[in-house]
């Protein structure tokens, strides 16, 4: 973990730079996966599954026994834990459900914004060694809130053919109907375009590796909707000294762990500080096997020593993590001075694992400087608005010069005669 | 304007097809004017607005000077137009304005979220023939309502190297400072990568060619947000023999005189009724030049027959219109049936100009059916939401068991540790 002191201001960009990953030759493979669902099929997505998950698999569509076996596996506290997560984020989303707003812009003349579910919205769950069945009560609970439809799905198969039981427990706990054993670049391409049993989707959310994150950004390039566009986790945390340096050191490393991508950073105004929270993030590297990501990951990590906390919140809004825990004695202040992050962590107990899990906050959030433009995962991800408005013979009246002379002016004739055939005298 | 009586449901989905856009070598071509606008900045702008604008502009920012001339030309008509237009937009945004909400999830567990303007902010508006002096309008009043605290606004210049007068006067109007002469792929790369006269923007908003749509695609591969992917516009008008086929046809033209890769498309009952309102089609086009657009664009168009209501709502959801009028003696009951489309105009005397202009929905809406899952543009467009959250010593402790648990069965055990290190006994 390399110690900046100081930095000048003309390198911060360079120190806001996220680690660049190998892609080249990524997009022309992932084209000619998504290529080959799109005609293909299911026929395809089995052949692409036996090739990547090394497993033959007739039914993609979970069956009830395979609901109720997960049931059977997962633990009564894990359980007991996933319904309070559940709970949370249920609470947490509710209070932001939207609801139609009308005003009379002018006399006779009524305009309103109906918030409307999206019908179908397909949810990619990774696999592999870690089961993030925590990702599918982010994106299933607010689905749901939203009132979409049809909720969709898609996870890996293990070389089994199952999908982890934790995963399907929380999916059926949360109310999704359809699971299917499908998972990396093929599952993308049957939620984007639909095969013979997966129907077209919407809109795609959820995380993935960098194939996966690919195949999202190719279908929305095409009509499919996705929820942000992703890259690997980050965590900035800033600091003072009132902050206990091994509760900082193992908030960095809880990020650390996500993988050799991921990418720390700390913020604080003394190096003295900085040198106690880097010996205790090595105190517990020191417990990890040597070959663990963790420690790829945090040779990726920075820490920034900046004297001043004004250029501490400068350089904050010019990196826009998508996790930032502000533990400082004056937290409450300096949250209110920071515009670009996705979540915000404050004071000595909230660390950023309450968040991924169980307060209420999502933490489906945008990455890599994102945070300057993309907001995390909430129910408006899985709404839509649709203004609607109706005039009088009055309101149209009191609008007709005004929406002829424009449309005159942009040299649409016809714009005014729709308003004007209405109009005249009989 | 092909007719089609009671087409069989499975030629829905060719009937729903948007007239495809020959745009293969666009790629290539975009990307390497991206390219050099990055590599070169200002000095590659210049030299693509003399080769595509024709015209050597040494300074790209608009001066005071212009804008006095600006505000000389624009009539007084047309000024009282802009202040009523612009006065609806803002009541109509305005009520849209997001708050913070805050809940307590579980007791010390507090989560909160927060609206913040993006910080800068790109508005591209065409020039050419037709001026879109209302697209500024549309875009610059719900950026200034959000809050944003850069508004850059570009546009191509004309020969002699001036914006239109109505769009720098409508800019100013609504305070947009800093406006520059910019057109086409070369405005897109310079808001996306910052040159040394424009300041690089977070998010990228407004219509254009198929050019400048591409530029907005591939910029937004590469971190910058764009509002909404952008097709041809589109109205489909759902109209029974209560709706005056005059009024209809002149609705229908009102869109095809956009342009002729515009699509209308009319749904009605009867056979009869769809052949008095292509006739009034013709009368009108009668009127227009034989080498208008208008005539290319009705050929694409079509008038589909289906007899009873539920098909008519089912088809209207498939095609998901940007634009949708429905002219019906019950339309009141069958806008509740509709899910996917950008904006509904209700009734006999609410034609589509109304909102192109002046009604104060906006008009930057979703094409090609993605209205299935996309908003128009909004103060939500201008705004992310940052999540916040604090815990207390209490609120950690009642979370413990369940993010130790969770984390555990996700194999991330730093996620539990942040957790256990802020509460083991000392």
């Amino acid at each position: 973990m390399q110690i900046f002191l100081n930095p000048p201001t003309d390198s911060w960009d360079e120190l806001c730079k996220r680690p660049e990953l190998e892609n080249s030759a990524l997009e022309s493979s992932v084209t000619s996966i998504l290529d080959a669902v799109k005609k293909f099929g299911d026929k395809a997505v089995r052949e692409y599954t036996k090739q990547f998950d090394k497993v033959d698999i007739e039914t993609l569509l979970v069956n009830q026994n395979e609901i109720i076996e997960a049931n059977k596996i997962v633990s009564k506290k894990l359980k007991s834990a996933i319904a309070i997560a559940s709970r949370n984020i249920k609470k947490f989303h509710s209070i932001q459900k939207p609801s139609t707003i009308k005003i009379e812009t002018m006399p006779g003349v009524m305009c309103w914004r109906k918030p409307t579910p999206i019908e179908r919205v397909g949810l990619y769950i990774p696999g592999g060694s870690a089961p993030l069945f925590s990702t599918v009560l982010m994106l299933a609970v607010p689905a749901k809130l939203a009132g979409c439809q049809e909720i969709i799905l898609t996870s890996p198969p293990n070389q089994f053919g199952k999908i982890h039981p934790a995963i399907l427990y929380a999916a059926n706990y949360i109310g999704v109907k359809h699971i299917y054993k499908i998972g990396g670049i093929q599952a993308i391409a049957a939620m984007a375009f639909g095969t013979e049993s997966i129907k077209k989707v919407n809109k795609i959310f959820g995380p993935g590796n960098q194939y996966v994150t690919k195949a999202k950004q190719l279908v929305s390039n095409l009509g499919t909707a996705i929820d942000i566009p992703a890259g690997p986790s980050e965590l900035l945390v800033v600091a003072d000294k009132s902050a206990n340096a091994k509760h900082i050191a193992a908030d960095l490393l809880s990020q650390a762990e996500h993988g050799g991508d991921s990418q720390v950073v700390l913020v604080v105004s003394s190096e003295t500080y900085a040198n106690s929270v880097v010996a205790e993030i090595h105190k517990y590297l020191a417990t990890f096997d040597e070959k663990a990501k963790i420690h790829e990951s945090i040779k990726n990590s920075r820490v920034i020593v900046l004297k001043y906390l004004e250029d501490q919140i400068k350089f904050v809004n010019m990196y826009a993590p998508e996790h930032l825990i502000i533990n400082t004695s004056d937290c409450n202040s300096v949250v209110n001075k920071i515009v670009n992050a996705g979540s915000i962590f404050l004071g000595p107990y909230t660390p950023e694992s309450a968040g991924d899990y169980a307060s209420g906050t999502n933490h489906t959030l945008p990455t890599s400087g994102g945070a300057k433009a993309y907001s995390g995962v909430s129910i408006d991800s899985f709404i839509k608005n649709i203004t609607i408005q109706k005039l009088s013979k009055k309101g149209l009246e009191g609008l007709q010069s005004t929406i002829e002379t424009m449309a005159e002016a942009e040299k649409l004739p016809m714009h005014a005669t729709a308003v004007s055939v209405r109009l005249e005298k009989k």
